[in-house]
């Protein structure tokens, strides 16, 4: 269920303590917000000092108020903060909004001493948000905790930083969107991130979760929490190059995770991510209307063929299809459009909108209701006769009037389909682009933004679930090579057959056992294959012997592995690792093997565990798929055989903590199936 | 020189033909535009029905003005228009702008018409924009013949598309960008975008040229143009997509180019490419003051993390770098700022900014001091100061000078500096912003437009020039492998030993020749390699034998081409060929050879004749560039060879325009050198 957290959003009273009358002073302006609540609940000023704020006297103390504080911000000095806390929880408060700086982003000691804090808060059963936060607001419980106001929507915004909390404020107004709550993330202490995105998933007043945040905390439990969440959620974050790396964790002395992790586990638990305020905000516009698309395939159309290239462009480049319209779209198109008008995707009414604006809703009509069309942009000059107002002369009334018409019956449609529509227009004011705005349909400036909104509805890489850690497993003592080999095989992974030997005896015995070829490597090396540890295809037993001696002499390994050499013709060879991430947990990796992947980095990612049916998905994704169907007259290989493999592999380690590292390479695929030819593991 | 538009865009007299009093009609429209022109010259009317025009008398004919006209704007129905032009010419007229339209865009019988009419343009020694164009203006000579008013400016705009000009037109007012001349370019029938870019290359009002073009006509031309412009060129094209490639066709009935080809041919020249109107307007708003940076090193500043550390990513998303600094501009900063400042790059004021806004033009200072710095991106709150004009309350008034005279010292900073500055502010609108644009600097509301303007400063990609085609060579009259072969051998191609054999006698007589292994390929096979007429590894004379007389069994070619083998140890395999691109002319085509390559589109494109500096540069700029250097132990091979093999085939193909592709593959580079393993041409 996660944590209660009514009494941060919906507490039955408020303290500030460290209000204070002067402007230049945060106590004040939270002051002065939370003041803006009204009759919906007592809000108390405290300040050592006395006096009065904003015209309310003063409490010299909590304690001083005389009746019970349910949430107490906190903006006092670091030196008096434990103090200031420790009084608001004896006062009986719930909920303590932590304003005060200078703990862990400070450094070690600072660290030390929030946690504390956070600590005592939890053992009397209250939440703390914060510290080194700038507040919170509910704007669902006009609770009203942070220097800004928030206007009213549907948004719950999650966020570290305050600057991009203003930016995305001054964002959002264009297109409709507001906030129901915001917080101020601080330093997690105490309530985290994953507190608050589940709270907000079940928060009735929020229709969808903005979070900015350097530090994930828990990773795996904010992927399973917004996988879980039942509404959109939408993450801005920062650390995918090698400077903001650098900074953020300067910054807050977050733990961070390389990009490749938190890209992996945001498309495994549905989350939508995104790179600046402005991606985050058309991310928004695209998904706060709760309709997605049932495929990637969009309908372009414009009037005047530029916009229409472009956008086509831009949605291609979005990750998504323009496909071509099938003949009996393409008849309707032709009947309702006039001659020049091009009934290929993009649609270009090529002047027909100017004669009679219909034409527009007529086409999104035609487009909406064919079958080989997920989603409709409209792009370009709509919206520019009815901003002209009629100014434009010759029938400019009439042409405004008709858009208006157009807008309204496009809206109509709108509302008869479940198929997203977006508008790219140059004149996203206009009435005739307000009345498509007010039905739902995200209008934007930029083709660019239209083409991402569109993306943002797609299936594309949509949610494939964060599947739970298993219960862990009797832990491996030993990572040496032939006992990660054998509990890889006890859990069903094919290996060559292999015997451990010592001396030339055990060398003969093996080669009445198996015939060659064989593989001989040297045990107990670390990089085996680097150390010239690693003898392929020595024919039969004289070769197997000489390469024994000769290995032996060089390397003075005590033991050694011999191993049925595997038939590589026709294979494939795959790398399949896990590592394990302190934010994220196992984190497995599949790719293509060999010097030339090495060197292209063709590999995925995604949570481990994984299963067969996703791990195939990963190994098609892969830029080097099409060499798994065989090419130049190879046949194909058993990618189902792989895929079960990746399951086996991620699974057990999933259930071994004590791994830190794991990695199949190479997993030979054949045609007829796989054989694991090496492992390696790293116990934590 | 190019051609003579003095007459287009300065003409001594105007008339427009088909001008017209109904404001539904688009003579109506541009005859409007052209009484704006005042005294600078006289502008007629003329349509054949009389009557008046905005209260001007109309002339029925040109002949009847009864004097010459310089400059004759045709907007009659189709069917008039050959007489109109004829017309014109006959009264002297040095230019004709064709509104008309129904002709090239409507198919193989229109471009006939057009041409006709071109060619008796071009013989009277006139020149001719159209037809299908919306007119041109120039704002520098009070010229307005095209139905929109242009704000002046510096940028002259050659576009295919007219809605799209009106969203730049929308787009360029809040960066202070105007036009200096638009020209619809219309069929191009005669005056085309290259001879346009190149007047507009010598035109003294013309600081910058954007083109939004869908047919390049002579595209080496275009770029060559570009390449000697001497001030920015920003294209806007379509077509890199599926959809849109299909659509510019039956748009236009443009022969459209593969988006690799236009990317290589901008990249060559120097031209800007962008995808939208959005990404044009900030390219030219970087551009435009000519501000380049002299390497791809951008310190980030902002106040308040957050915004910092996603324009580091963004920077690094648009391919430059955001590096560390140095000890002494550390020091610098550590001197300046406060405690809790971090500085490192992105530098974080940490609330500095709001004690003293002076701390933002100190930073800016140090930073663009620094040696480790090409260019400085500061973002985030930054104009939040003087936006609220001191309504912060507390000290909000001071804040707002204070802001204010940060803003003079850092606009004076960047007169003092040849190194771009980029702004990204939330208050893009501000007092502060304003005098940071006023003074030249770009400002955006978004992260990724300040990151993209920078890329559009930087070197990255910066042109590498457009080789001249050489003259012809004596052209190859046959195509066949061993022709080909040498023909490029006589080029300085190195090729193993091979002579062709027509029987066991001749197979003989070359194993005296010279010895094993040998590779056999039959000759005048389509694809040798696919029909199996490729042996390789054939150790001496008797498994040459064998395989000649298997293959002469299976086969029945005539003619066999018998080989030295190459020592393929630690060569890596590369691809090199030549395609003659109908507009582009030859491109060339280099990449990594082999099976897996092919599966990555390992390539990279420019246009042919490729000197042997630039070919290392694309070589070394490929995705498996490491391979080069060697992985696993293996020793780097001579990538210099390399290159001078890309040369040799590149200069021989460009000779040989008969010669509609030729291909080396494998062209195997040895840590010692270069071999062409195989090699064919395709005459056009």
């Amino acid at each position: 269920m996660g944590r209660d957290l009514s009494a941060l959003f919906d507490p039955v009273s408020v303290a500030v303590v460290g209000a204070s009358d002067d402007p230049a002073k945060y106590g004040h302006a939270i002051a002065a917000q939370a003041v803006r609540a009204g009759g919906r609940r007592p809000v108390h000023m405290v300040n050592r000092r006395g006096g009065t704020v904003l015209g309310r006297t003063v409490a010299p103390s909590l304690s001083a108020i005389g009746e019970p504080v349910d949430l107490a911000v906190v903006s006092v000095p670091a030196a008096g903060f434990e103090d200031a806390v420790d009084e608001a929880l004896r006062c009986g408060a719930r909920a303590i909004v932590a304003i005060t700086a200078g703990f862990a982003e400070t450094g070690e000691a600072g660290r030390t001493r929030q946690q504390a804090v956070a600590e005592r808060v939890r053992a009397a059963g209250a939440v703390m948000v914060g510290p080194n936060c700038l507040g919170i607001a509910d704007n669902t419980t006009d609770l009203f905790l942070a220097s800004d106001t928030f206007t009213p929507g549907g948004v719950a915004l999650l966020s570290q930083s305050g600057n991009l909390a203003l930016e995305l404020q001054l964002r959002f107004r264009p297109h409709g969107l507001g906030f129901s709550r915001f917080v101020s993330l601080g330093n997690q202490a105490d309530v985290t991130l994953v507190d608050l995105l589940a709270d907000c998933a079940r928060h009735e007043g929020t229709r969808a979760i903005a979070v900015y945040a350097e530090d994930f905390g828990d990773g795996r439990a904010f992927a399973e929490a917004a996988a879980d969440a039942g509404k959109p959620v939408v993450l801005l974050t920062a650390g995918r190059g090698d400077a903001s790396a650098r900074s953020a964790q300067s910054h807050t002395g977050a733990l961070t995770t390389s990009a490749d992790v938190v890209s992996a586990a945001c498309r495994d638990a549905g989350v939508e991510l995104v790179a600046t305020p402005r991606e985050l905000t058309v991310a928004l516009a695209a998904l706060g209307g709760g309709r997605r698309a049932a495929g990637d395939r969009v309908a372009v159309l414009t009037d005047g063929g530029g916009h229409g290239v472009v956008a086509a462009d831009a949605v291609e480049a979005a990750g998504l299809a323009v496909p071509e319209l099938r003949e009996p779209t393409r008849r309707q198109l032709r009947e309702a459009l006039w001659e020049p008008s091009a009934v290929v995707n993009p649609v270009d009414l090529a002047g027909m909108g100017e004669q009679d604006p219909g034409s527009y809703a007529e086409t999104v009509d035609a487009l909406l209701a064919a079958e080989e069309v997920d989603a409709v942009l409209m792009t370009g000059y709509f919206g520019g006769y009815a901003a002209a107002g009629g100014g434009l002369g010759g029938g400019g009334a009439a042409l405004a009037a008709g858009e208006q018409d157009a807008a309204r019956l496009i809206a109509a449609r709108h509302r008869a389909t479940a198929k997203p529509i977006v508008v790219q227009s140059m004149y996203p004011e206009s009435p005739s682009c307000r009345t498509l705005a007010a039905a739902g349909i995200p209008v934007f400036a930029a083709t660019e933004d239209a083409a991402r909104a569109l993306a943002a509805t797609a299936p594309v890489g949509r949610r494939t679930g964060v599947t739970p850690l298993p219960r862990p497993a009797s832990p491996l003592r030993e990572s040496g090579y032939l006992e990660t080999r054998r509990a890889l095989e006890e859990a069903g992974l094919a290996f060559p057959a292999a015997r451990e030997v010592h001396d030339e005896a055990e060398l003969h015995a093996v080669t009445e056992e198996f015939g060659g070829p064989y593989v001989l490597k040297a045990l107990h090396l670390l990089h085996k294959s680097d150390a010239g540890g690693v003898a392929l295809g020595l024919a039969g037993p004289g070769e197997l012997l000489a390469a024994f001696r000769e290995m032996r002499a060089r390397l003075g390994a005590s033991s050694y592995s011999v191993e049925a050499m595997a038939d590589l013709t026709d294979g494939i060879e795959l790398i399949v690792g896990v590592n394990r991430d302190p934010r994220f947990g196992p984190v497995a990796m599949v790719g293509l093997g060999g010097v030339l992947a090495e060197a292209l980095h063709d590999v995925a990612f995604t949570l481990a565990p994984v299963s067969a049916d996703r791990a195939e998905t990963l190994l098609r994704g892969l830029r080097t798929a099409a060499l798994l169907d065989g090419v130049r007259g190879k046949p194909p290989v058993d990618v189902v055989a792989a895929a079960k493999a990746v399951e086996t592999i991620t699974a057990f380690a999933a259930a071994h903590p004590e791994i830190a590292e794991i990695e199949v390479n190479p997993l030979l695929v054949r045609p007829d199936g796989v054989l694991a030819l090496d492992s390696r593991a790293v116990l934590a």
